[in-house]
């Protein structure tokens, strides 16, 4: 099995971006499974365009992406991603699109295709939070979502797809009193245990 | 040198107390500094005659007391404890004081003697947030912090004390949603680190 | 014009609903046009039934909907229903849907008719705090807003709807501690103030 | 019985300070006691010294102060001022004392002599959420609850003093995410029945 997991660069003024910390620190393989690595840029389009050109290149059986989430306490793992743009700041491209439709011929919304219930509980008996987010929101991380998602539909490709938001880490909120944050080690544990969850379940629907 | 360090047992429900797990992993030197770990009750007045007792036994320079503060975002260093009782749930053994005097004849609040904004700024540098906090709260944490520095007042000891809060661990917010919790590696080396500033300040102070 | 405007009855241990508390305030006309006002039951699908009755009966120009979202912090307009029922809690009739498909032939999602944007300028305008929510949950606010915008679709109807959450009461959170309010005068005039955008809109559109 | 009501000016970028704004909406006679109402700026000592001489001149039986807690979910009745003024931000006129005694011959706290807890549970009587506080903070808030008892105490006056933090007012949260509010209607409720409840257990204390 293959797994394609994608994080992103810092943004909104960040100097770093947890999900890409925690990407450069996953195993090279989990679970028997063949971790690729990649990095997209916080940018609408661009990032979708990236991830499918590593989709095509290495044709994995899961994609899994993982992106920030400041403010949000525990590991949170989206349940679906909707056909809009609205983003409150500029991407890392300058652009900064306000109640745009996705993709005009996309479904209205598409569902992570991944077991969001059995990851939340695996990464909860690791004794770490997580629960189902219902919002990715409507910035970068949504956009990605379901670029890839609309990109497997209308391709009817045999992908499962879906989104991971990680909190901020602790050094990220020294200058913001009042908001949460995860270690590393802690994070890296977590999208581990996610990934572990995906090769079981995966393996049980093949067989 | 010589620091005594307490951390209380489990209270409220809860089945671990994050003080005690970060005082069982401390280092037995830090800074060329002995540590003294004590584990006393979440028990009004006898979480104090304990401390006294090792105090009495040890003659440490430094009383550093440890305490969790579940909701807490960040390590809070106290900076002062005031002459009153007021608990929301029982001790650990059934006492539950509303609205009482710690010591009649005690001071309306004595402030740590510990360097407190050093010790904020120490940890901060070590990429993890921390802040002053204004108050310990009216229950067993400000009770120990009270009682010991109203020890050492009454008495005329050369000792310094202060008490530093905690959040929950991880795993003690699995079912607490929107509950803030710091890692137990992010937190021994806060600890650490405070213990470190405190020698530093220790040391330039008496020499 | 003619609006319908529906809220919901108690649920989950509460004793009132914001929601009906402003329902009953509202004027019977708001900017020239006609309030209906309609409670339903917090139950999936019979609260979706009543609102639908009511449609046939009064062939209203608009349905809002209101709903309660204990711990959000202003008036929150909704963006989007997504299809799906997940209950955190068993409904009034003691329904208790899982990871459902409201509807196995309806969208993944529907947005919102209503001008959302220009529903929260007004209410802030008027000096309350208001903004765009990307997530109705997976409870009965959601069920209701998907299943009127799907009843609309299915039949072509030209009636626009929406969704709009408010805060707990003052009263609701005396025992929960930092937990947000909003008073009910500042609820009935942002949702009156909600309305008359609406109607100013629709006659813009409708000209 | 007369009754001192103090407020403070804007400050920290607020156009408002809802303490002032509850201040002039105050009736001029509450159960039966005279109300004299006082604006002192946010400024260290200067506070002060203005409510000294209103309390010359006036003599009242009771001073209560109102002051802005931003941030905060409901109305807190503070229990304690501490020996220190330590500012994050400058205050009205551009001072900002860092870790400096109010009085370094004062005493090191003074708990507030209004009946707190009485307080509490009138406001909440109301439906208004209310609870104590164990920290008016270390900024002028503080400084001049501390002052007005230090000087009490200093000349043995016979008079009650304590001090009650309210929430921002809604117009003042609309650029401020996920941050509480309560509404001018709501919060002259709680300051009047808090009032009404010192004058209450004051008429107790000396039949």
């Amino acid at each position: 099995m293959k797994i394609l997991v994608t994080a992103f660069d810092p943004f909104g003024g960040e100097k770093i971006n947890p999900s890409y910390e925690v990407l450069t620190r996953l195993n090279d393989v989990i679970e028997g499974a063949e971790i690729i690595k990649l990095q997209v840029p916080t940018a609408f389009y661009v990032s979708v365009d990236r991830a499918i050109e590593k989709i095509k290149e290495e044709k994995p059986d899961v994609v899994l992406s993982i992106g920030q989430a400041g403010g949000r306490f525990d590991i949170t793992i989206e349940r679906v991603a909707i056909n809009i743009d609205d983003a409150r700041i500029p991407d890392n491209l300058g652009q900064q699109p306000i109640d745009t439709p996705i993709d005009e011929s996309g479904e209205p919304a598409y569902f992570s295709t991944l077991p969001i219930k059995a990851i939340v509980n695996g990464i909860r008996e690791e004794k770490i939070p997580a629960s189902i987010s219902n919002s990715a929101g409507t910035y970068v991380c949504n956009h990605l979502l379901y670029g890839i998602l609309n990109y497997i539909k209308k391709n009817k490709l045999n992908i499962k797809a879906g989104f991971i938001h990680i909190p901020y880490l602790p050094e990220q909120v020294i200058d913001k009193p009042n908001t949460p944050s995860m270690s590393i080690e802690t994070m890296v544990k977590a999208i581990e245990t996610a990934i572990k969850v995906i090769v079981r379940e995966e393996k049980k629907t093949t067989m």
